[in-house]
Order: C-alpha cells, then sequence, then structure tokens
C-alpha cells in the first residue's frame, strides 16, 4: 500500500526562495537528499528522497501557493505516521517564518493506493470520494462484467458492478424508491423486474403478497454473489430461483421482452433496475440511448394500459444525461408521461432521479 | 488551481527497468526533461518537467506497482485536459506493452488544490470526500468560528462551521431527526433550542404550533449569514428575533441554562443543537466531555419529569467516540434512559447517530 499525503498552503505573496530556504532543513534532518529545479518563471520543484523509497515534492508557485506531496511506501498506519510527522514539522516551520502572510493551510485526508482494497469509487457526476471499505467479500469477473462485493464499515456489504457503486445494504432506500415510494399496491398484482439481480426489489415485493412476479437477470454469477453475501437486501429470496409467487428468469431481458409482447402478455408493474450502461446479448443497440429506447418501447408493450413503468435515472448533477433520457420517452411507441423523484440512496454519496412512466 | 492527476497501474510483476524504457518516450515527446533516481532496492523515481511548470512522477516499486502522477498548473479545465491527455498515453503504452501482466489500472478523478474553491471536506471519520462546490456565497471569521457558506449543486447552500460540514439546504433528514423524527406532538409544548443557529429546527417546530421555543444561539453572525443564505432551511424564522411562539437569544447557553435552573423553568423538550466541539465562553470546561457533561446536567435540571432531550451524536463510524458519549450518560446527577437512531445526512456522506435520553 502506498501513502500520499498532501498539504497546500496559500500566501498572500510568496517569496519562493525564502520558502525553500526555510523548508531545506526539515527534509535534510530527514535525511532526504535534494534536487532542485528552478524554473525562474513559474517558481521551484523540490524533490526529496529518502533511502527507503520514500520521496517528497516541494512546488512553490510565484504567485504564492506551496504543495508539499509525500509519497512513503509502508504498511497503512506506518506509512500514515512517518508522513503525518514530517507533515507537521513543514506547517509548523512555515507558521512559525511566515505566520501573518498565510491565508490557508489544508491538508488532505492521505491517499491509499496500490493494495487490495481500493477505497475510491468516484461518483457518476465524477467526484473523488473515499469509501470506508475494510474488506473485498467477493471478486470475480462473469462473462458479463466485473462483479465486486466490498465490505464497508457503515454501508454494509457493497455491490460493485464494473467499477460502478450498485447497491449497498444499507440502501433500502434504493429498493423502495423503485418500487413507487410506498404509494403502490402491490398485493395480487403482475410484476415484471428487469435486471435486479441483488433480489432487493424481489425481497421487497414478495412480501406484500403479489398475484406473481418474474425477475430476468442476465448474470448467475451476480445471483450467486449477492444470494451469499448481501442477504440483508435479499433475504432467502434468490435461494431459489422459484418461489411460491415468483420466478427467476436467467436470460437476457431482450428476448423475454419480445417474447411477452407476441404472446400478449401483460404486467401491472414494470419495473427496469438494469445497470446503468445496460448489458445485453442482443445485437440490435447501435447506441445507448437507442438501446434504453427499445427497452422502454418493449416495456410500454406488456404494460397494462393502468400499470407503471419504474426505473432509476441518473444522479441528479448530470443534467444533459437525464434530458437526453426524457428526450427518449417523447420518441416511444406509444405516448407516455413521467414523474420524478430525487432520493438521497446512502451509499452513492450523491443525490439520485427515479422515473415513474406510465400511458397517457 | 493546480490540477493532480493520478494513475496507478498493479503488475503481476515488473521489471522496473523495462516499465522506465518504455515510458520514457511518452514524457520526452511532450519535451519534457528527466531526472531518474534509481534505488536498486526500491525501484526507480523518474521526475519530468516542462518548460510551462507542470511536472510529472513516475514511481516504479519492484514488486510491480508504478504509479504516475501529474501535477500542472492551469485554469481548471486546460488542466484536466492536458494531465488526461498525458495519462491516456501512458495507459495506453502500458497496455501495448505488458496487456497480460497488468493486474488493475486506476485513475482517480483529478484533484484540484490552491483556487478560490476548496471541494474537499473530510467526513468526521477522516475519509477524502470531494463536494460538487462551485461558490464561495459567505466566509467570515466571527470572534468564535470561521462561518462559511458554500454552494453545492446537489445539496443547495451548505453550512460550514470551521471546516466542518453542518448543514445544507437539502438536509431536512437532519432537523427532523434531531426533533425525534416525526414522533412527538410540539402542539402547545415549551421548547428550548441549545445552537441552532442554522434556524432549521426552529423554523420545522414553529410550523407546530407550540406554546413557546426559545433558542440560545452564541454566534450572531451565525443567524446573519443563515438567515440570508439559507433560506431553504430556515425560511423567514431568523428574519427577527422573536416571533409570536418563538425567542431567539443571542447567548452562551450555559449562563442561561443557569439562570433557567435557578428560576425553575422547565421544557417538555430540550433540543441540543449544539456544533460537535461546543464553543463556550464559560471557563468552567476541563475537557470536551466534561462540557458535553455540564450542557446534559443543566438540561436535566429544566427538562420536565416526561420531558424529552435529543441531540446528535457523531458518524456511526467513531464507535469510541460514541461509546464515551454514551459513559457520560451514565453520569449525570440524575438516572437517564437513551434510545438512538441512524440517519443518512445527504450532504454528510457517512451516516450519523441520533440520541434521544430521558429521565428515568
Amino acid at each position: 500500500m502506498q501513502t500520499q499525503n498532501m498539504l497546500c498552503l496559500n500566501f498572500a505573496y510568496a517569496d519562493c526562495n525564502a520558502v525553500l530556504k526555510a523548508l531545506q532543513p526539515v527534509f535534510q534532518e530527514q535525511g532526504m537528499t535534494e534536487t532542485v529545479h528552478n524554473w525562474e518563471d513559474h517558481g521551484y520543484l523540490a524533490t526529496y528522497i529518502q533511502k527507503n523509497g520514500s520521496f517528497a515534492n516541494l512546488r512553490i508557485y510565484p504567485h504564492g501557493l506551496v504543495l508539499v506531496d509525500l509519497q512513503s511506501y509502508n504498511d497503512q498506519t506506518k506509512g500514515r505516521e512517518e508522513t503525518d510527522r514530517l507533515l507537521d514539522k513543514v506547517e509548523e516551520r512555515m507558521k512559525e517564518l511566515f505566520h501573518g502572510n498565510i491565508k490557508r493551510v489544508k491538508r488532505l485526508p492521505a491517499i491509499l493506493r496500490g493494495g487490495a482494497i481500493d477505497r475510491y469509487w468516484p461518483t457518476a457526476d465524477g467526484r473523488l470520494v473515499e469509501y470506508d471499505i475494510d474488506e473485498v467479500v467477493y471478486d470475480e469477473d462473469s462473462p458479463f462484467q466485473n462483479i465486486k462485493i466490498l465490505h464497508s464499515k457503515q454501508f454494509g456489504n457493497i455491490l460493485i458492478l464494473s467499477g460502478d457503486v450498485n447497491l449497498a445494504e444499507s440502501d433500502l432506500a434504493y429498493t423502495q424508491a423503485i418500487m413507487g415510494s410506498g404509494k403502490e399496491n402491490y398485493a395480487g398484482k403482475e410484476v415484471l423486474i428487469l435486471g435486479g439481480g441483488d433480489g432487493g426489489i424481489l425481497y421487497e415485493i414478495v412480501k406484500l403478497k403479489p398475484k406473481m412476479v418474474t425477475m430476468v437477470e442476465i448474470d448467475q454469477m451476480v445471483i450467486d454473489g449477492c444470494k451469499k453475501y448481501m442477504r440483508k437486501t435479499c433475504g432467502d429470496v434468490l435461494d431459489n430461483l422459484k418461489g411460491e409467487c415468483y420466478q427467476v428468469l436467467i436470460e437476457d431481458c431482450i428476448p423475454v421482452l419480445k417474447r411477452y409482447a407476441k404472446e400478449g402478455r401483460m404486467f401491472d408493474y414494470v419495473i427496469n433496475d438494469l445497470t446503468a450502461v445496460p448489458i445485453s446479448t442482443s445485437p440490435e443497440e447501435d447506441s445507448t440511448w437507442e438501446f434504453l429506447r427499445l427497452i422502454l418501447d418493449l416495456s410500454m408493450k406488456v404494460l397494462k394500459q393502468d400499470g407503471k413503468y419504474f426505473t432509476q435515472g441518473n444522479c441528479i448533477n448530470l443534467t444533459d444525461a437525464l434530458t437526453l433520457y426524457e428526450e427518449q420517452l417523447s420518441r416511444l411507441y406509444c405516448p407516455v408521461e413521467f414523474s420524478k423523484e430525487i432520493v438521497c440512496v446512502p451509499s452513492y454519496m450523491e443525490l439520485w432521479v427515479f422515473y415513474t412512466i406510465w400511458k397517457k
């Protein structure tokens, strides 16, 4: 595990040379050897190398920004302590010498890279977030995707499909939102779930005494992983692919939807819980949007006139993607209306949009 | 604004020299000049310097970890594009040459430092999280603390007191939790709020027709900032410090509690919304825990026998701090019982514990 500690100092104004001279002894005391590059116009880069393989960069910008980055290779705790101590000294020295002149001091939590556990799973809108992950529970490649289940201290096990945080055991809010936020009566109803391999939706709906739930999940390995490690989400519902009021089909949902449409089979609810960029074995999709529209069109064909279609949209900040999705809704074979809801899903660390769609 | 892009490659095994030789041309094509340090036992550090002030570190560890960090000083977009392009090339080259040998490739979202907007506000449990902050709305030092109100695209305005994320306009869940999660009847009741300068609790309780709410906030500047920039949270309730059924006292809560205790004034609800590390002008506290216990003891003195005391605890991962807090509860002048609830507050990016405390 490699540890990177980062310190940032903003000066009202900086004499690059004075900052360099002030900090040189701090690094040299550690037995670090120095190489300095002087850009003249762009300030200094001093690189300090430690015998044990650690090193530091001191970058001094002439308009008053000083950055100190320390990289050490050690076990996590030792690496953190070593770099923390050195950065403490740098900070102290700077405050001693340039007290009134420092506008802002910011130290970031250390970044840990290269170890067995990866704690960084960026949000859908591209922000860096660190999770409290302490264990890799499951990590396998299926024919369709990489499947990881990682343990978070606060969120429980988290299902991550091809790098995309799908659902954690803490995320009942997601399952409730994609089921219509408690406003629907599932008793005696026919329900179709597209995807949903974590079993959360199936588990919650089965409790509500539906007539029949059919879930179509392409990836048996997602089910295998979740039934073992996401039991707070799926309970025992994935232990068998058939129950009193449900069946799970391990199939691509496109041909299943086509078959149902041809047979005239109709549902009260269709819940699309496919991954954000859906997987299919069917060759028809030229683009993600056309594929999404194909699924929507086929879903509308098997949805009763007074039925409802639920799906997750995207994070609230991706306004362009949300607008494009809503445009697709106006291009279906039948006219539809929709509403949307913004929900806080604990493990997502960003607000998420859910859609309800119905036939006009 | 300084941009730092980070790429991490894990190899099954790495020939350090082969990796260095493979990547040298990629950097040299950019007109970057190279300095190489060879540790022998600990691999290589190659530093590449660009004329415009940018530079890159290529760190090759002999057991198969390769880290490439690029720092550029540019406006945000240009910096990102430049470093993205160079990292694309590094990644391509590595995949061409060491295809089967690369176990994992991870690129982190760029870290932006030194600019006017700081997007990194670590969680209470010390994790690095980036917020979608796009504007500094308010930034002032009061006699008690630094007060920032920053705008987040998804959470609305966020109140940050001395670096600690307090509340965002998205965080009604916080206010509801610290009011007892909708299970209490505030109509006709006497309520005391300690702190609560953002006005969220006051605004929500006033809607419920209490007899009288007294809020004691030490920092007038928090109120001034929030009444202007947190109106989704406080509505118009802070526009006047006195209303039909409420009053706001700009005072340290300790002497107020003592006065009320002496006068025998009693409340149905006491809501402690003080900051995690509370501020006081009173000299009695020897430590944070003694101070917390003093507030708890005084609060119990003004709480009716069947009254309830609500407070926020801490993030769920700080189990030691939570245990210590619960220990304080067993050391009050009167015996109390408590329950706790775990709540997802959208802008916190971590689960938060709330306490309800009552007299035995």
